[in-house]
This record gives C-alpha cells, structure tokens and sequence, in this order.
C-alpha cells in the first residue's frame, strides 16, 4: 500500500503514531497534520510525525486520498461529514475512534456515496496523550478492529485492512454494535474500576501505594475528557459490564465471610487461569 | 551490618531476592536456605540466592545470628515458634509476610524472651512466584514496614531496620494492626479487584484483552493459596476496604446513567488526580 498523500485529524498518541508508523513503513509519501491547537501541530511536525501542519481541514483531506480521524469521539462523525463535501471522489475515510455504533451510523446516514468510510479502532494506546508520546511501533502486532457494515464498499474495508496490515497490525472485522458490546468488558470496564480505585485511596495512605496498586489504577490517568465521551457513547453496555463485575465482587465478599476459606480459594484460582489465559 | 550466618526460610520470590541482596552487598558472609522442597533450593542455590540448603529448620537456625521467614502468612508463626528453642540466644528473627498482627500475636505470645522478634513486611513483589525471578534489586528504594509492639525490644527493631536499609530500603515503623489496615486498602483490595475482573471477562472476548485490561487484571495472577491465607488474616479490614469501593461503583454507575456527562467528568477528574499523585 502506497499514498501520496495521507491526513490526520488530531495528532496526539494516536495519530502522531499512524503518522510516524505510515513514515517509517513508506506507506505515505507526505503526511498532512490537521489540528485545531498549534502547539500540539509543532510537536507532531518536531516529532516526525506529520510534514505539514494546517488548522484547515477541508483543504486538507482536498489534496488526500486517504484520511484518518484520530480526534475525541464525541467529534469524529460531525469532523467527518463537514470534511466530505471538500474530499476527492473515491478518496479513503476511516477513524481511530474508542466506540463505533454511534460514530459510524451518524457517518453512514449522512456521507456522500462519492467518499469511501469505514470505520478502525486500533486496541493500542495508553493512558498517555499527546504527540510526544507517539510511537511508530504502537501498532505492530497489536489488534485493530475494522467496522464495517452492510453500507459499507468492500474497496473501502479491503483498503483500511490493508493500511493497518501495512502499519504492523493484525486485523479483525466486526460489527460496530458487536464492537461497542466486546469493548465495554475488555477496555472501558477496566477504566471504570482503575477510576473507581483511584478514588478508594485514602490521601493519608497513598505513600504505601506500591506497584500492585499502581497497575491496578493505572487506566485512571487517562485523559477525563476523552473517556467521559467514550463512555456517554456506550452507556449500556457498560453498564451490564458493571453488573457483572458487580457480581463477581459480591461473590468475592461471600467467599471472604465464609467460615471456610474453600470458596475464596477457587475464586482466586478461576481468576488466576482467566488471567493467565491472557498472557503478559 | 555484618551478618556471619543468614538463615531464609522460604526460597521464593521474596526469599531468594533477600539472599541474592545480602550477598551481593556483604551484608550476610553465609546464606543458608531452608524449604520443604528440595527442588525450590535447588534452583535458589543455582541462582546463587543462597550457599547452602536444608530440610532442618532447628539447625539452620542455631548456626544463624539471625533468621528471616519468607514463607505463607498462615506457617509465620508456627514456624517462627518451632525453630525458637534452637536459636542462639539474642539471636534475631522476622519474617516477611503480609500481614503482621495475627503474626506478631502469636509469636510474642509464644517467643522465649532470649530471642529478638520483630515483624516485617516489605513492600516489594510481583505476581510472579519462585527463586528463578528473585532479583537482587527487589528492594532498592522500596519501603520496609517494619512492625514492633510495645514487647518489641529496641535492639530488634535498630536491627532488623538496619537489616532492610543494607539491602537498600526505606523502614517505615508501624503497629501490626494499623499495618493490615492499611495494606486491606493498598494492596489487598486492588488485589482482590483484578481478580473480580479477570472472573468478569467473558471467554469469547479474551482475544480483544489488550495492554489495559491485562494490567489492571494483572494482580490476579498471584498464587491463590497465598492470596487466601493473606485475606483470611485480614477479613474485616479488606471487607471495610470492598465497602467503599462499592461505594465509589455505585457513584460511577449514577453518573454513567445521568443525562449530563458533568458528574462522571469529575468523578474521572477526582481520579486522575489522585492516580498521578501515586507516580508512575
């Protein structure tokens, strides 16, 4: 895969990565930075991580045949529809975007036949931001989900496939309400109960907060902002996640009160294989 | 601090790491191992964590000025008081565990005055379990709590502090119960979160566990036997600890279902402080 010329919108860990692993790979010959803070803009350009920095999308994604939306996802959908009516016939759109269902109808209720969209979520990142953190290697071997739908030309999933495989990354397909429902167990529980610990910790006890702890609440720092929007986009499945960690926990609290240490032993064990299923 | 002969008991994680800190910084001349499997001494002999190896607690000990117990929270005691008989007198003891009050208990119930007693937790360890991951470094700027009583005499903890700071770490003093109490909210607790998490996650959707989930599941993976001797010395602390996490579940859970996103922003907020506040 080769283009000419690739735009990022939102040039923070996620994009400034995509921008410095599509450099490194050669897959874009130049990398078009847009954003709406200039500072930000600088960083990415002082990093690698785009060639050119402009706060104008629509001229932007005008001289791009591919574009990546990398922006909080409370804003993808509307960024991608005002850029449309500016983008080149048969021009590539996909999104870097936490949750899907909502992003990904709005688009496809609303974009020109004449623009390709699919929608990505790479299953990388940290609970760092900004373009200093971005890293060409974010992508390798990592996960990315494409989402396409019934609406969706199989050019445009065959193409964002192919721009992930060519960024180092292993690629599934999956529907953007299945993926909303998979992601709520897998990333924005584990954010809910590193939140919910964080906030748990007596002030005077912090200083023995050691390594443990530390990993266990270590989601907590990512950007409030960011998260509030992801969350407010998959209300309930999160919430039926919720439930069931909920009831993991009261199970848990049993097997503390029981007169027998039987039962929280064989918790400890099913969470221990469950775990180490997962790998390091 | 000079020591001619160490004994540890318990060649593990912690143990081996004890014996490969006092050799390589000269603190113990000779480091005698002792365990119920040969196997386990084996490795900690062949990793250099220790000189010598034996199945005989009551002769290790009475070669040794002093004697640390590396083994499960719910043998401490037990084994502290066996070995006392054959002790040198004034000859030093503590032990490693993570918890402290059930422990110190019964030993300074049971302890001849003619041995020095003293408890220790340090704050230091991993998931991982075993001489083959001791790391002489394990305790480099980690902190030490160190637990005497009002029984304690003031040589056992000047020594047993000045012990910990040759293989270089920080003491901490405290009681033994506001130790547990503490350590319910510290260590216990995350503890017992990722393994509510790792029991939440569905089997289908493990292939979608990316690096977030796998930290904050992380602790999850400790020996369960170890994990259930350590929560049934602390109970009613840990189930104070479980209480109030539910509490902050139950305000998340408000927030996500609120028409406006501003309570679970600054729940989010609140969170993100208090983790950067901990450090990386």
């Amino acid at each position: 895969m080769r283009i000419k010329t690739l735009t990022i919108i939102g040039v923070g860990l996620i994009g400034g990565s995509v921008g410095l692993a599509a450099k490194r790979r050669g897959v874009a010959d130049r990398v078009v930075g847009v954003g709406r803070r200039w500072d930000s803009l600088e960083r990415a350009q002082t990093r690698g991580a785009i060639d050119e920095a402009t706060q104008d999308l629509a001229t932007a994604v005008a001289q791009s045949e591919a574009s990546i939306f990398c922006t909080p996802v409370n804003l993808i959908a509307q960024q991608v529809l005002s850029s449309a009516s500016a983008c080149q016939p048969g021009a590539l759109i996909t999104d870097a975007g936490s949750t899907k269902a909502e992003i990904v109808r709005t688009v496809e209720t609303n974009l020109p036949r004449t623009v390709l969209f699919v929608g990505s979520h790479p299953l990388a990142g940290s609970e760092k931001s900004g373009p200093e953190h971005a890293d060409a290697d974010l992508f390798c071997d990592r996960l990315v989900i494409v989402t396409p739908t019934e609406r969706t030309l199989p050019e445009a999933s065959a193409r964002v496939t192919e721009f992930w495989q060519a960024l180092g990354a292993r690629v599934e397909r999956m529907a953007p309400a299945e993926h909303d429902q998979a992601l709520a167990w897998t990333s924005h529980l584990p954010h809910l109960l590193a939140a919910a610990l964080s906030n748990t910790l007596p002030q005077e006890l912090k200083r023995l907060a050691a390594s443990g702890f530390r990993d266990t609440a270590r989601l907590a720092s990512g950007a409030p902002d960011l998260w509030t929007a992801i969350f407010a986009q998959n209300r309930a499945a999160v919430l039926r996640a919720l439930d069931a960690l909920e009831d993991q926990l009261s199970r848990l609290r049993s097997a503390l009160s029981a007169q027998s240490c039987q039962p929280l032993y064989d918790l400890l064990v099913h969470a221990k294989r469950a775990r180490d299923d997962l790998g390091s």
